[in-house]
């Protein structure tokens, strides 16, 4: 791609801004078509699904994995499924970390969350299903022709999801209630938490642009520094923001007693290292010239974000 | 094969009990392999994880997936790591319905359930740990080395999995506790709840083994008809027999008012009922001679077994 048809110019802010809107646009849509409709008397479970996975969101995931498969021409209508099938991934994690037993939480985006729009149960199989759905989507050929593509987005995602993955993170933030952790321990579980989904969705936008190896550990470097500064402002938000901008209770993790780099260093710290990371990160997109200009925009809104 | 060297003089009813238990201490083996090793903070969710799917059992998906894999004369060594897969499924979705939002049973296979060893939240994620290991373990070259055959196999299992299968199953199962469900309805709860994962179980063993899709139809239909005379046969030893037989509460469905064959008929009918599905299952395998008597005889011990 030469200077003059590099689509560098529309990356300011704003246009990010739009940009983003337009994938989640049509992450909504995909999901609406990838998701089951309601049938029979077990549409509640359906419902519930519908209900948790279309309820709107920024789709960070679904973003990154557009922008990474489009650094290599892939398709949009291959990668904007690969995107839905994260996203389920990721609303799978959000019902159950909402649950009673986890978090506790009431609201989420604004709303009800799944179980107190349904109930528990509903909401636990309701996740059960997104997460089986994900991996259902990735390995159909509508995806991608080539099985061998499939089967490694799926190996990735397995190993993102899993014990070693978001599940142990959400482990390590069950036990961070209960238990001092340190500075190293605190980076550890927000990388499991956070970090290996939205790592893992840059990786496997490159796998569907059947990226090399090791460009595929860049983008998944790039994924986990993006993580990591997104967590931060998360924190930050948590700490600064009322429960209407963030749409869902504000000040909990200081109130049940959870570390956080604020809570460790404070806010100050806190902000210079998010915006450290952001830099990394983008440091690692140097080779890609202007076509990795959405990823870097990406990278600078998760520490200049408000929601 | 000829008569001569055919295995089934070795499946007499006793003979195959010790198949059963053969491939139940195989399958022990790969699991333990194949779950993740505890370390780090996290371990608390891996305790968890091989708490609840290294606890016994009979083992019957995994049996099901290595006869039926036997079949088509595929390795051992690879049928073995699919059965471990599917039956990390099933623990998994043992895990979850036994939950207090759920069935709320303390008791399985003679344990405290995972939610009482550990805690209500382990135990979740406990559960989709296993099912997102279960995908991985199946994306593995080491499965099979053709990725079609490992994606056959992960559609299969999605498919029976997800919300028009075991998950839809439990959704119909919690609905059933507040409402009365009909015959029709309730062979549909159960055919999602214990039977598509029985019949996936048969599916699967015949796609591993790169059987032609109409025998692999027929070995999913073996397992419905199985599937089903599986539950009755539940059903009959949960209204007889005490749970220290069981190793799990006894009578709690009846207690629960949920409707079953022996609710709507008696238990004479309900026992007919379960005899022909056997000889529908049974049936299904007449094309299969000799290889097959493993299958006929684990068709049989759904009706005859004690526990």
């Amino acid at each position: 791609m030469t200077e003059s048809d590099a689509p560098a110019s529309i990356e300011t802010p704003a246009a990010f801004h739009d940009h983003l809107a337009q994938v989640a646009a049509e992450t909504n849509d995909k999901l609406n078509d990838l998701l089951p409709l309601p049938r029979g008397k077990e549409r509640r479970v359906v419902e519930a699904m519908r209900y948790a996975a279309l309820d709107g969101g920024k789709r960070l995931r679904p973003f990154l994995v557009v922008a990474c498969a489009d650094l290599f021409g892939e398709p949009k209508p291959r990668s904007i499924r690969v995107a839905a099938a994260l996203e389920m991934v990721h609303c799978y994690s959000l019902i159950h970390d909402d649950l009673p037993a986890m978090d506790d939480d009431d609201l989420r985006r604004g709303r009800p969350t799944c179980h107190k729009a349904f109930d528990e149960a509903t909401a636990i199989l309701a996740g059960d299903g997104l997460l089986t759905q994900a991996f259902s989507v990735l390995g159909e050929p509508a995806t991608h022709p080539d099985a061998n593509v499939r089967i490694a987005m799926i190996a990735a995602l397995a190993e993102a999801a899993g014990a070693y993955g978001m599940v142990g993170g959400q482990m390590l933030d069950l036990i961070a209630e209960s238990e001092d952790l340190n500075e190293q321990e605190v980076s550890h579980l927000q990388s499991l938490k956070t970090g290996c989904l939205i790592a893992v969705s840059c990786r496997i936008g490159g796998i569907l642009g059947h990226a090399d190896p090791g460009i595929c550990d860049r983008l998944h470097e790039f994924g986990l520094n993006l993580g990591a500064a997104f967590q931060i402002a998360d924190d930050l938000l948590d700490m600064e923001a009322s429960a209407s901008d963030l749409g869902k209770a504000a000040g909990k993790d200081a109130a049940a007693g959870k570390a956080t780099f604020i809570s460790l260093y404070g806010p100050e710290r806190a902000r210079e290292r998010s915006k450290s990371l952001v830099d990394q990160a983008v440091s690692l997109l140097d080779g890609f010239g202007a076509e990795a200009e959405p990823l870097r925009q990406a990278a600078k809104f998760t520490v200049t974000r408000h929601s």
